[in-house]
């Protein structure tokens, strides 16, 4: 039986072209589109919202731990890219540069932010005089640019919006503190709001921030086993500190430099959740972060039907609004509502209610799951109703997605040729020993295209651990989590 | 007498001068700081609090009237700029462009957004179909550069953050409705939640946005007798559809360009709220955009005293809290209760409270106001007194600077010699009778620095109506505020 590649909505199919698929559900789900600008993308508003709740979401969670929002310059002089070694080799070729101002050549050029720590910190130098001024927690939303060569909607774009996390502190152990803090949060955030389970981990030298001491990430599994890193933490240690000379006089009266952290996440998680959730009929959202969690399709033949179902659609509506529940009704005229349930669904409205003078006259409506199934409710029970489908479509949603990444994953892979062989297949999460040696991990990624996507957190770790290397036999220092990447 | 050019909180004097006291109220507030980056601020917590309350007050506006919000590309190519003849010659003298991404010279180079109409026209012409897809209300809120040579905080940077509402319609009436529309949104939010009276008017074509048809302003005068021009709205009528070909099908079956409207208020709010309200001592705001609406400060000498009267300080802040009130405890050690009222005096709170041993046994606290005044408030009444007193001040505010704009406004003056004489002196809003001749406009301008702010709308014009030319002596077309401005 030959499997469809297109469905019934017009999207390329998962099992077809998994990145046809993708860029579909985007268009149609009017997400976001192709800019003329090349690398760039105009965010919809229909994505723009999920962003403006995750925003949200996040904002509460920085502010209840003591963070502050401000704003730093959109410019870098680009002699400031320069003071942190790593830093200026890791951005300096993604940068966007700007040469002329006012029609003047400038003397200076100015670098678009490809991340803020440098002009932070030339402030944060300012600031900072006495272990009485830290710690200092900020936080800002902003866009960023990092030129890019091949782009993909949300996943990897020129320019992206985001949120910087940068943090000072007196001592090495709040910093670490800090940085674990935030990636706690982070996890909290997208299993409790894009219901995506994560693992949580530290990366390799390989693959950490450029100026870190120590990088902290959340791995998701997208459902063509890849993963997808879908937020960091760093912990700088006195790197950028030492940079930009920023110390501070400690309680004993001596001088120290300032221990800090920078992290964040960005629109890229909507890729994610696109990624996590969705299927050929198009977006599946999570319920705590849908732009429209309700969609009410009134169904009528005659006029005299049409008055007396609108009329009840639109009191379900303001019942859905008074208990905090974002609701439409669909009133277009002209189109038939099976065309209208395609357009929801396409869109990933959670959950539908069809109204029609039938239920109407029987006191009922029909609510329909954008997951699947659907049966009447009494017109009396249906706030409840809704609200009890959200909750469990939003449970459903990550115990599904982690149980398909728990099937996706293998634990104790026995050397080189079984690395390669599931690399080869279908691939997911490869957990196996690694004996920390970078060479290993390069000829990894040589030969799988597969990287160290973390070092796990003991949570998710082997238990017995691998006692060898996957790749070179040696006796392993750590458990290591291999995966194809976004 | 000699007027004190430094007051005891070391803010320069507004008596001795303006501008400098303008720059030590945001220093010492923390609003705001220079950057290394020339013509680019640094936006600090405080600050950015402001801008984030009224950014949560204008966003829910703009829902309520149905525009979305969505993100469009920070780039521009620079033959997009050059497709409407006015907008170019406006802009372009204003531009920063990157000539350099990734390494490599760009075939064309890019300008960074100084408004958003080039990019979203080309991206509307792509979505808008038919007259079913119209109207078309979106709004963006971003950072924008435009070069600038002479610099001040808040009021005029090289960057800046706001937002940009951009909409399209089917008839001329509609998109003229629109711009209209969002002025009185406007003039509502600076009055009711800045405490900012503003005239409304239109602007004379030498003051109009470059691209429109007509431009609206919300225009308020700062404590100097300057204008500040504080929002805008314009109705560009075809202009940029023309430009970019965004075309529909009208339900007639024939085919349209749109009509359309943008507007946008910054930043700048923040200069203008300062300048409006703050006093020698340091910034007031208005209890809706404040940081921090209440600090407690309480007041001890022994360790006996300290338990107690700290404890009764955070029970009414969790009180103030639940009344959904922002109120903090200024616990610190080692600082004199008179350093505490400077700093948060400096700092614009509107509310202290004071609390001492004395007045924990008397059940009671001090309720001081940012703007005068202190008293006993019993412990029970605290809530209620507080929001009584943030209420008050809250109106207040907005009397009292609408009555210094009263009387620094004159109406009715007659002939060329009283206008350059009033000018001279302190000057302020200068109603006046104008021929509609561009030469005279331009004349004043040359003669007196004051321009023309708007063609006030009819609540406040003057009656009966001037009947000459303050200038010239023809006869009047209409009447015309004239001031110096920001």
């Amino acid at each position: 039986m030959g499997a469809r590649t297109v469905s019934d909505q017009g999207i390329t199919t998962r099992a077809a072209d998994f990145s046809a698929w993708y860029n579909d559900v985007i268009m149609r789900a009017e997400l976001a589109d192709y800019s003329p600008v090349k690398g760039c993308m105009v965010i919809r508003p229909w994505g723009y919202r999920i962003w403006e709740l995750m925003q949200r979401a996040l904002d509460d969670m920085f502010k209840a731990t003591g963070h502050e929002n401000a704003y730093f310059p959109l410019f870098i002089p680009q002699s400031f890219l320069a003071k942190e070694a790593e830093h200026v080799e890791g951005f300096a070729p993604q940068t966007a540069v700007v040469t002329h101002g006012g029609g003047q050549e400038l003397e200076e050029p100015l670098v678009v932010r490809p991340t803020s720590e440098t002009i932070i910190y030339a402030m944060l130098g300012k600031w900072i005089q006495s272990y009485r001024d830290l710690p200092v927690r900020l936080n800002q939303w902003c866009n960023i640019v990092r030129w890019e060569m091949r782009t993909r909607l949300f996943l990897r774009t020129t320019e992206f919006l985001w949120q910087e996390g940068h943090t000072a502190h007196a001592t090495a152990e709040e910093a670490e503190a800090e940085a674990r803090l935030i990636l706690g949060l982070y996890r909290r955030f997208v299993e409790e709001w894009m219901a995506m389970p994560v693992i949580t981990g530290k990366k390799t030298e390989a693959e950490k921030f450029a100026g870190a001491v120590r990088t902290y990430a959340i791995e998701a599994m997208m459902q063509d086993n890849r993963a997808l890193q879908a937020g960091t933490s760093h912990n700088l240690g006195q790197n950028f500190a030492k940079a930009f000379e920023v110390k501070y006089q400690t309680a004993a009266g001596g001088l120290d430099y300032v221990w800090s952290t920078s992290w964040g996440v960005s629109t890229r998680l909507i890729g994610g959740l696109i990624m996590t959730h969705s299927d050929d009929k198009g977006l599946i959202c999570p319920p705590r972060l849908a732009p429209l969690q309700v969609v009410i399709v009134p169904i009528w033949k005659t006029d005299a039907e049409r008055g007396g179902v609108l009329a009840a659609a639109q009191r379900v509506r303001q019942d859905l609004l008074s208990a905090g529940i974002s609701a439409q009704v669909d009133d277009r005229e002209g189109m038939k509502p099976g065309a209208k349930y395609y357009h929801w669904e396409a869109r990933g409205v959670p959950v539908r209610l069809e109204l029609g003078p039938r239920d109407l006259a029987q006191g009922q409506l029909v609510l329909a799951r954008r997951t699947g199934g659907k049966g009447p409710v009494a017109a009396g029970d249906v706030v409840a109703a809704v609200r009890g489908a959200m909750d469990e479509l939003q449970r459903g949603l990550l115990e599904s997605a982690r149980t398909r990444r728990e099937q996706n994953s293998i634990r104790n892979l026995k050397g080189k040729a079984a690395l390669i062989e599931y690399f080869k297949g279908a691939g997911g999460f490869a957990y196996a020993g690694y004996c920390g040696d970078a060479a290993c991990e390069t000829a990894i990624k040589e030969e799988t295209k597969a990287t160290i996507r973390a070092l796990p957190d003991e949570e998710f770790r082997t238990s017995p651990a691998p006692a060898t290397c996957v790749w070179c036999g040696r006796p392993a220092v750590t458990e290591a989590v291999w995966a194809k990447a976004y």
